[in-house]
């Protein structure tokens, strides 16, 4: 309502996560009409995800509204819709609503930034059985698979049944994996103690498997290998040069250096493969352009789609100079776009802008409570001041004044005492798996498969 | 494990509530052991789960794990199960695990503290329509209807399906009821100020319908019409003297001073009706003794059920001298039961103890922000004065130490500042109503009844 102006130019944003929310906030004063349309109602922030799934955040503190974030945004209308179509000839883009007919928004500018999901390489049956970690629903499943696979292993009467409830498989060791694994070793080390009265939390067993030769390959050989013996130290067991090749509701098999092996598991996270969002699919056969084995879509220098200038495509989404589907691309990317139209918008040019240079402000991942590697400029750090550093970034982005107090204050009780607040088990997760087990249902494919099935229609 | 002895004095307690949690927390150093059932894996802190519902307490602050608080317990075992059956003769609890077969545990002495469900006074279709607020689930149900009708209502076109959207009923003006009509009034009016473009969310109409003539009545008349001012001020709209005789997806009937209405609305909050956990149906045919209309368990006066002095039924499960279900009278009457056990164990005798006598700590219901009321002894305190002893009350019970400083800063982010953190709606929820939708199923009903049908199976 306020500040509306039918005249303006028109930007549509696809996807409020770091691109485009980032690109919503850069527009704040600019003479433009942002719409951005998300198929949720909250910005997830990613990077603490792992912190929802094992207990230590709620959804609220990493999850905050879009509508809130961007209340005093008076240019920008947020639509909780499902893109589903680019007429880029028309220059509209269509969404499905929870509600009455489809959502047609016109634009001048179109910022695509719809992310990126879950990869099983062609094993899309794993999906179910070992949840990935791209949003608040993931996190909230594996929540409730791994504090209930504690209950589990307390009921079970055979041991060689409960070491299955008792083992947890993260397959892919970069720093989504690295994160998880450490944190759940911390927890049924730490945290649960004197929880049951049957099992001891602390006989858990961790494995973290990638097929690279190293866990965090991509921060270098030295730093890479300071991880590995911190990763060692949590009481995580590494299992590199390992390729896991099949998935099934209570084991996972390996392909290792010494062969084949099957590993009894009940819960598997899948931190291994990533692939750009299928809108980028539906994005490149609109635009005739290619796409890369990720799905990602080959942009122009100035993140543009090829033959569409008024078309910017940022963040996971975008294949350029082989830069790497992070947080700080995603924002960079998302903030040049937004100041690519703001220019072109203030001098009336359509023209190319400079291309967009990627500031590397390095790369950090922690391994367990006070330790964390931080690659930055060549300067390479690792234990309690990589941890400290990582600390301080994450809660200057942290977005919402309140929230990161929370953060601190929960960090200092999960990480100086032990303990999680957030492991409630919903009865909704419980009587889904019940009801599961009723109906023959394999355990693990009953509540994850609504909600894929759904995305999948 | 530790500190078990089976010569011990076996007590099984049923319900992880204020009167069985207390209970156990009671026999901490009794020569005792102490077998917890219940079906969750968390206490729940029931007088704020509306606090849950309306986005300000995550799930974590208020519903504690049950083997977290008693963890120091070394006597205590927590079983998470569903107990199904008594056997008074052979002294044994039957209960449905997730896993294996069912759970038998004898008992020397028994409490049973399975509390109270809705009650929905025969019209048991209302259920999944008009959720209560008993439980974690319900609570989380309830905030993603409440938040997600704000989004339909953005969404609506036609005015007077805007309208419906933007009405909320509660029925019962009970504290539950004056807590949330109070609730959703602020949420609409401050915290989402600003957050939506074409419907302003501070037109929301927020309904409270009782068929007694003033809201808290048993607070007495004169703090009762105070209470009735105070929320008339918050703007709800306060309907005594009206009973709901039907609900459907997009309204009530109410049948009032002036005949019968039916009042257009989609979310609507069952605060009315109280009865007995279906387990005193159960132990009263074990037992063959008689149920007030509430389904309670008329017990002596020192809580046990008649004929068999071993057995303690404490809390909402039980009806005697007219006590309210709070949880006041819960705690107490745990501890009670806990007290007499433990004086048995320690002198041998298995006679009667002293009858229970409830210590009234007087009752109190918040309003809006800073605005509560409180009855104590003959002192009747209202404003800001009672809101401060509300806080204190609140704070005081909380379990743990953290979840205290955790809510008294969320109270001050909400209260004094106006922010809901927690309003995160789930793609599990959203997906659900749209499969439903397009199965036809009406909106409402989806979500809940998978949970309803289970809970009866």
């Amino acid at each position: 309502m306020a500040g509306a102006d039918s005249d303006r130019h028109r930007v549509v944003i696809v996807g409020g996560g770091f691109g485009g929310l980032f690109a919503a906030k850069f527009l704040k004063r600019a003479p433009v009409e942002v719409t951005l349309i998300d198929r949720t109602n909250h910005h997830t922030f990613q990077p603490l995800l792992y912190q929802l799934a094992t207990g230590i955040l709620s959804e609220g503190s990493i999850a905050p509204p879009l509508r809130e974030i961007l209340r005093r945004h008076r240019n920008v209308t947020v639509e909780l819709a499902d893109v589903n179509a680019f007429d880029l000839k028309a220059r509209t883009v269509t969404a499905a609503r929870l509600l009455g007919p489809p959502l047609t928004v016109p634009y001048d500018s179109l910022i695509v930034a719809a992310g990126a999901t879950h990869s099983y390489f062609g094993h899309d049956d794993f999906a179910p059985l070992a949840p990935g970690l791209k949003t608040v629903d993931d996190a909230l499943e594996l929540r409730g698979r791994i504090f209930g696979a504690f209950e589990m292993a307390e009921l079970e009467e055979d041991p060689q049944a409960r070491r299955t409830w008792m083992t947890f498989a993260v397959i892919g060791a970069g720093p989504t994996g690295v994160e998880m694994a450490g944190q759940i070793a911390e927890l049924s080390r730490r945290s649960l103690k004197h929880n049951f009265h049957r099992i001891d939390p602390a006989d858990a067993r961790v494995l973290l498997l990638d097929a690279a030769a190293t866990p965090l390959a991509t921060f270098g050989e030295k730093l890479s290998a300071k991880a590995a013996r911190a990763i060692e130290r949590t009481g995580v067991e590494l299992r590199m040069h390992s390729r896991v090749i099949d998935v099934t509701t209570d084991a996972i098999v390996v392909e290792g250096p010494h062969g084949e092996e099957r590993l009894g598991c009940h819960t598997k996270v899948w931190a291994a493969g990533v692939q750009a969002s299928p809108l980028g699919a539906l994005l490149a056969r609109a635009a005739d352009v290619e796409t890369d084995r990720a799905g990602r879509i080959e942009v122009e220098p100035d993140c543009t789609l090829p033959g569409h200038p008024e078309v910017f495509v940022v963040g996971d989404l975008m294949a350029l100079n082989g830069l790497p589907g992070v947080a700080e691309v995603a924002m960079q990317s998302g903030i040049y776009a937004a100041r690519t139209i703001k220019r072109r918008v203030a001098g009336g040019r359509a023209g190319t802008a400079k291309p967009f240079v990627y500031r590397d402000l390095g790369s950090m991942a922690t391994i367990s409570r006070f330790q964390a590697i931080v690659s930055f400029k060549g300067l390479k750090v690792g234990g309690f001041v990589g941890w400290l550093m990582w600390a301080f970034v994450h809660l200057t982005f942290l977005t919402g004044f309140k929230n990161r107090w929370i953060a601190l204050f929960k960090w200092l009780s999960a990480f100086v005492g032990s303990s999680r607040d957030e492991r409630t088990i919903t009865m909704q997760q419980v009587s889904a798996r019940i009801v599961a087990m009723r109906a023959g249902v394999r355990p693990g494919e009953e509540s994850l498969s609504r909600y894929v099935e759904d995305r999948d229609a």
